[in-house]
């Protein structure tokens, strides 16, 4: 589970939950605005014109027009996006982290005992030094609290509940809006081109599945991502399946392209990443027998998003990067490519 | 695995391979009939008019009406079927048994040393009584012996060059055209009001895979079954995903609902078996909020096809046609409520 990694992630999520004011009013944050507005000449408005662009629309162009030699057949048009850090933020740490964390802190009245038990106390007092003492062990303990012991459809009603109170320390709003309109209108013109969009990423499958089909227009049967094992049980005829702390399936890195060969059973000729957890699925696309294509978001802007790649704890891109020169893949500049980070800053874009 | 079961199945298939001619001949099978004709006014054209036909399409009616008070939104019209017994026959053995024995044979001649060593020695000399000495050990050794060790892509052409040359031992045709037309026209009439069809199946997901879009008209990732551990590599720049001699996932059984979670992410609303194996899974169909329809197929047929239920070794119906009755599901009647078994036998049916 990146277990240093995700500690010194905790750390950081500290700290902005600290400096952040716990925001618990209910708002209804259902109205996301998830339609793109597309321009009948232009499938991509929110993308700058320049060579990332022009890159996009031509092999989408070549591959889809019948008689070109690099034609994909519609049921081969496979598209593959992680999604923390390339369909939504990924900063200052991964959003199921506040999640868990959110969890914690809502729980902790039913578990008196917390106040005095590692790591539970850490999280509940922002005391990142014990946090930290308490190793890879408590942080597993810490994401087992939070997403196991209840049904699969508790679960989801938790995580709605959740987007629909919790708002981003920086931006102040739901979660689910910080995602990247360029890349919605890049998914909606794949799937207008017949590709099928699926998400592949190191999440967890039940904590992206509740939203995702809103947020993206994917469906829950077209989302690879981790998981913990589950129960089958019928109790006074009533069936259902519950979520046990343990670990089912790592989907990132090498787990990628297994779990995309395990659930999608075909290799995608589009595939789109922003960290070196996507390399091994890029790398799956890119040996493809019909032309594919890779694309790699940079994260580039500081002032309207976040500036990181080689040294980041959360996203790191480094051995991607240089794999991506190196192979003529698709790099994305945030700052120089999109006009516009979030659908809700659509009005304030200088379009 | 069910091992012990499954070694009965084996001493039977050995028994059926003893006495049926090895068929090596070429062939090309590849024009499968799978449209399947449906006339006008009656969609299951090879379902025997009568309550099993009337109860099929009075649910699908009463869901897909808008205003219907049973109606169900497209998204949540998820339709899972069962393979093995349900879609295609089962006997006189699994047929992905046949397919390992088969491959046991044609790898022989690379393995000299099996002439003298278990489980293999048996297999090649179809002496049932040393491959069950050789217990469960044995036959999970001769499972990922013919199932695992080469990549996804040729497995995949393994698989349908046996399905090209190899041929059922009573009818005398490729496996994959011993699929059931009123099945065929079951799936298709399912599709046309908008239900998405899956199998979940126990059978190996990429033994199916390679076939079941032709056979049933079914996608890659609309199958669920069991599988065995994958490894990904990078060689030469070109990546690859290898199969590994080790259980995965057991999709049988309380296997069915937890792989329909992982893989689809919604409980079905029709769900279709013929086994014990299915039970899970229809129970899981069964607790839909939304009104659900469960169809056990029941094999009463030795003429066309084969009889067989409570006590069989293969597909055992015992458990799950108690809870049917119990619970008012509907079950087919195979000698009753079909006219017609194969597509090949359209040509002579009654009707």
């Amino acid at each position: 589970m990146k277990t240093k990694k995700k500690i010194k992630l905790l750390l950081l999520t500290l700290l902005i939950v600290t400096l952040s004011s716990c925001n618990s009013k209910k708002e209804d944050s259902n109205n996301i605005q998830t339609e793109t507005p597309i321009e009948a000449k232009d499938p991509l408005p929110s993308w700058e014109e320049g060579k990332t662009k022009e890159s996009i629309k031509s092999y989408v162009v070549d591959v889809t027009t019948e008689g070109s030699p690099n034609f994909i057949p519609i049921t081969d048009r496979i598209a593959t996006f992680d999604n923390d850090g390339n369909l939504w933020s990924e900063q200052p740490a991964y959003f199921q982290l506040f999640f868990a964390i959110s969890r914690i802190k809502a729980l902790a009245p039913e578990h008196p005992e917390w106040k005095n038990k590692q790591p539970y106390k850490a999280v509940l007092e922002n005391d990142m030094k014990s946090l930290m003492a308490s190793g890879e062990k408590g942080l597993i303990e810490i994401v087992m609290t939070t997403h196991a012991g209840m049904t699969v459809e508790a679960f989801e009603k938790i995580v709605k509940d959740w987007l629909a109170k919790a708002k981003h320390p920086r931006f102040g709003k739901p979660y689910n809006e910080l995602i990247y309109q360029p890349m919605l209108e890049l998914l909606n013109y794949l799937r207008a081109n017949d590709f099928k969009t699926y998400i592949v990423s190191g999440g967890g499958i039940e904590f992206m599945r509740p939203w995702v089909e809103e947020a993206y227009g994917i469906p829950k049967d077209q989302v690879v991502g981790s998981s913990i094992k589950t129960e089958f049980s019928l109790e006074n005829g009533q069936a259902q399946i519950k979520r046990l702390p343990a670990i089912d399936f790592i989907d990132d890195k090498a787990g990628k392209p297994i779990g995309i060969n395990k659930f999608i059973g075909k290799k995608p000729v589009f595939t789109s990443g922003n960290s070196d957890g996507d390399l091994q699925m890029m790398q799956y696309g890119d040996s493809n027998k019909h032309k594919s294509f890779q694309l790699y978001l940079h994260h580039t802007d500081a002032e309207r998003e976040w500036a990181y790649d080689r040294d980041s704890h959360i996203g790191q891109l480094n051995k991607g990067l240089d794999y991506a020169i190196e192979n003529g893949w698709t790099i994305t500049d945030m700052k120089k490519d999109w006009k516009v980070i979030y659908p809700f800053q659509l009005n304030e874009a200088k379009n």
